[in-house]
């Protein structure tokens, strides 16, 4: 996912009314729990299977280790056994600044993680069509889906005001060894589908949804800025897209040398800080051979985004998925006299099972990506190392 | 048209070879001519009908009349005398300050007026569906038309970079007795079109492009920035779209008062410039009864973009075809988090017709647009006029 | 409603697992209640306000009246004292035929009517944003809403396999005098729109789907085959969404003269049962003046579908709403060689709002529609005026 | 190419003038030219390399070798030393046939061919970015390009009713050793793509504009009905758009083997002529393990696009290139009932550069499809190749 730092979106009716889902993961019912409990290092919970340990932060910007009741499975909903969670920014950025924009804030003991995947353990009434021992990805957001809800209604529920979004506070997230989840938004991995790459379907997702909204088809000069996670997941999607030529931008080399490793066929470009975004676009279009009809700007820094819309040609488009700050300045001249449409994309939806496919049909490896992989009991220090740009970590995973 | 401040489309081969009508309207041509002369206050040639008068601007910030030498009609040409020309904000510009944007400059004299109709009293060789007396609109973008300019293959024709568009530097306009032009860019008027009509579909044919490319339709709840003349043809063009509710706003009580007695049914907004853009959104949504789906934003202005972006919903869009300062700051954390696209538009293409079509079915009344009938040897009073607030002109038209 | 005749969607997983709304809404509960009853001429319940009327058609091809239990309103749902319900053509094909298509078939009484508004006279738990006495028009599809259901949750859910669509057997419909309805799919009625015009949304959210999906927008020339309900409505809509020229066909001449009469700018062409497609698509070219880019196919006939294949423009677009034999013969090459694409609806979604919007607004009058009122207690007679084409109904409406 | 067997376009002013293409490619300037001659086997001519040796079909349907004057470059013109030409069906069509459609009629001797790729020798005045030795492919339909011919204006000039398409009766083919082409219709090879590419472009370029204009994009289950050259190159191409699963049907066994040896992911469906399409259609959605949202038909025959209409999800799309007879039967009441889009392609606009670039990326290896290359003097022979099935013949290539 990516958590965004502006306004959530409101309810038409500013409605304060919980959705059932809100009201149903009300992280109090955790919290106030009596197995709740901070897990210093070393406490023998760590090392039990049985416990449900999961890793959260707080509003001190701590992270730690907890232990959490072991769910039951409700109506419609089942118990997964998660076996992987990636590490996404977000996490990093909860835990390091308490907040993304002015509405996310950390304000209790907040469970991470929403990139994951694990087993069924256990179902609850009315599931139908998943059972016991089905491996499964899991879909971290859970919209109200009412029919009084335009967005949910209308199949943009990334929309939805009332989404219980794991990780999001104040809901825990899904890096946690059980979690209780409904069971339509759990998605059956194909055998040939590891729990691993189960888990990177959710960054694959937001890839997904830039590049289905984006219009991004095959054939298309395209421009992604950052080499990054999300950047480098862009990388895989659009090449499976058949995009071509594909030039990469990112302002570190190594990262440029991962993404090259990754996907020989692309061009990296190396940008200058100190240079002004239309001589860097300059380079872009040298490498391209052309000027991009599209960029996809993962990073969210006013000066990518500003050499993305100095890059692609008149009618070309700047798709943002990166998050940066509220507010930019932005060439409006050069942006309107080109017509160059700005487009943004928060979360994703319906990317899931696209997802799976893409991955199952051998389309898009995403195993490449892993840099690291942690055991639960020792999630803390992938945090660490996922915060610590000379770790080189591109994807740190939590195995259980 | 609008004339834009940002950096021009650049040929794909960077060729600066001259297209066949950037050669052949050539304005040394004009200037060099014996019978070019600045006519001073009380010239007798004002008074004389046989004259080629124009009225142009100059990079010294001055506007006068000129005489022109009288064109003869080239191969594929028409001769058309121009019978109606409204003043655009483009043409006071060019005057007041000599250039818009880095790149279109007022270096020598030239002619003003691109919003024209008139009747052709001569064809040349190869015209084959226009004849003398037919009365028609003059679409003053004249693409370069080659198949191997992408623009133009592909249908985009404003992106040539070799159009020459009359009344942008350096190019003469149509604000002239006389004007000669590519039989295939003049649009005939039926019979229940005005001259004076078919000179207001210049403006018509911006609206009507921001309304096709703004995908703005049937029952979309709109709003409209600024009820200058483009936001108030946008008025009437969004109304016959079909579009309710629509707010508009501006800063000047007398122009909603017009923009009120132009269509009954909108509602309109003052702005207060004091209130911050998230206050302003609010009185929009307001007035609108909920949020609009798209902004059609029709003054340039950062204040008024980012009341736009705070006014509709998630999922909205802005849509810009006002001009303003070439960089501008604007709430990018909310843009991303509500996925607002934002849309621009560059002048028009393949709008004459259209625009024609609907004026002609009478789902247009442009007419009570026009405060102000000038004839052609007092043009320059008529520009006087347009530039003066205190006028209260919308349209300010240039008759013969 | 338009009901169809082909092969209803299938469930993706084939699922014969009914939804909550096809469980809630079983007409058995009904059928077998010991007060429903089946009501001879003259029965006195007919005159007794307090009873649950309603007309229903059965497997014998027989109207007439019912008395029904009085419902009580469940969780999230309303009785609404239905005040005007329109006659559709689905309703007198199911009573004469007794089904539609191979699926919709007639087994047992039912209710018939699902063009209803009316009054809210009781109101459920959870119910929040509606109360007793509020005004609503009754969108009678309701879809099963789950998350595993992709139309239902990508938003398009006229495409639910598990809707119960009230008076499509074997659900009742909402010609009756107390009807019971999820609260969500109940949609407020500002005080300027009447009961009646409520109940006109429904034809009117068949037309807006098709103008929406068929992406027909301002200015464009337009075709309209057939001038019966949908017709006509598609002719105020299409008005409203600024199409001109439009054209309307019939094969019968009093039809156009009241299309006329609806809009006096409409062009009507009389086509010739005799004449081929090509033919007649010429009046058509003729009448409009030009080559329509659209057509709008609202009676299912063969011979008008191909007429309006040789209507419209290369790369127009035929959309047809209008309901036929199931298997037709069509000109490929003519519309190969066009590009013409050819596009169908079913039912509609997301129209409700937008559809009351504009009634509300003032953009579409859809009272010269109605040529019949008949109070409830005489349904059946309703049902005979409508049947009969000497009578001249276009719509005919039941009151209570 | 795909030639269509429907009416062709007709232009909206129904003018019978002549665009300067089609003047200045008159074919009788080289049927009544001195050095216009029919080779009998074992001319002299055929061994030297110095004439201009074409191959055509004629009224009699005969084909033979073709003696041709030698052309001159003229303004804005290059003359091609065409290198590789592939027989097309519709090449085979006209031989066999005399005809395709109502108006393509063969009358005269013309020559073959529209398939080709050569080396430019020499270059007219005015050309500006080609020089000689360049290598490129040719594109072989040469729109009028007026700006007063909608379809050329608006970008899509494969409606141009005056184009003048080289093998199209009348005018000679591109099977020709020297071929004169307007400079902006030859499209420059990089250096990677050989004259063999270079020709299999154009059936590449047909593939491009259906997975174009049907929208097919990453991640969408894709149906492909028929195995022969446009259906192999759809497999290529919408695989290297990331379709997932790709289904591909045949009623030939032999035909579905190459069609897996080209592409291993491919799932092949084998039909059966005799069961019915839903019968038929059970096997793909069997075959692909879901329905596929889109389904590119490739042969014209009305049982394999019912088929494909059986086989699509609700809302899904057959998108037909295949050519086949003038009317068809096929399943309104289930198309309807499904909201299924039919579309169809009629040659292609806009599509060579990106053919070009994806070859030269390395994302479609179009070699294999090649089995027989034939020297230019045997041309006849690979005509004979090519229309007998038992050869097994996909892409029969001429080379010189």
């Amino acid at each position: 996912m990516h958590h965004h730092s502006g306004i959530e979106p409101t309810a038409v009716d500013g409605s304060p009314l919980l959705s059932r889902y809100e009201a149903y993961y009300d992280p109090k019912k955790v919290l106030n729990h009596p197995e709740f409990k901070i897990l210093e290092d070393g406490a023998p919970e760590l090392d039990d299977p049985k416990r449900n340990l999961a890793c959260a932060y707080n509003q001190h910007k701590t992270v730690h280790m907890i232990n959490k009741p072991i769910p039951v499975a409700g109506k419609n909903e089942c118990i997964v056994h998660v076996k992987n969670t990636g590490i996404c920014g977000s996490d990093v950025h909860f835990w390091k600044h308490g907040q993304i924009g002015p509405q996310m804030v950390v304000r209790d003991e907040t469970g991470a993680g929403h990139e994951s995947a694990g087993e069924i353990i256990s179902v609850g009434e009315d599931v139908k069509d998943l059972k016991v021992g089905d491996r499964v990805a899991i879909e971290a957001g859970v919209p109200c889906g009412q029919a009084d809800c335009d967005p949910c209604r209308t199949g943009r529920y990334n929309a939805c005001p009332r989404v219980v979004f794991f990780s999001t506070p104040p809901y825990h997230g899904t890096l946690t060894r059980f979690h209780a989840h409904p069971a339509p938004w759990l998605h059956k991995l194909p055998d040939n589908v590891s729990f691993e790459e189960g888990s990177l379907c959710e960054p694959l997702a937001v890839a997904l949804a830039a590049i289905e909204r984006a219009g991004v088809a095959l054939g298309d000069p395209l421009l992604i800025c950052g080499a990054g996670p999300i950047g480098l997941v862009t990388l895989l999607a659009s090449h499976a897209a058949g995009c071509t030529p594909i030039v990469i931008t990112d302002l570190v080399a190594s990262r440029l040398e991962f993404a090259k490793k990754l996907m020989p066929s692309v061009k990296t470009v190396l940008l200058n800080k100190e240079d002004d975004a239309q001589v860097n676009a300059q380079r872009v279009r040298d490498a391209c051979g052309m000027m991009p009809r599209v960029a996809i700007e993962c990073t969210g820094f006013e000066s990518a985004i500003n050499t993305a819309i100095y890059s692609v040609a008149f009618g070309g488009k700047v798709f943002v998925t990166g998050v940066g700050p509220l507010e930019q300045m932005y060439p409006f001249g050069y942006v309107n006299a080109n017509e160059i449409d700005l487009q943004y994309q928060y979360r994703y939806a319906n990317q899931y099972p696209k997802a799976i496919r893409l991955v199952s049909g051998g389309l898009i490896d995403l195993k490449p990506l892993v840099t690291h992989r942690i055991p639960l009991a020792k999630a803390v220090e992938a945090f660490h190392i996922a915060a610590d740009p000379s770790q080189g970590a591109i994807k740190v995973q939590i195995t259980d």
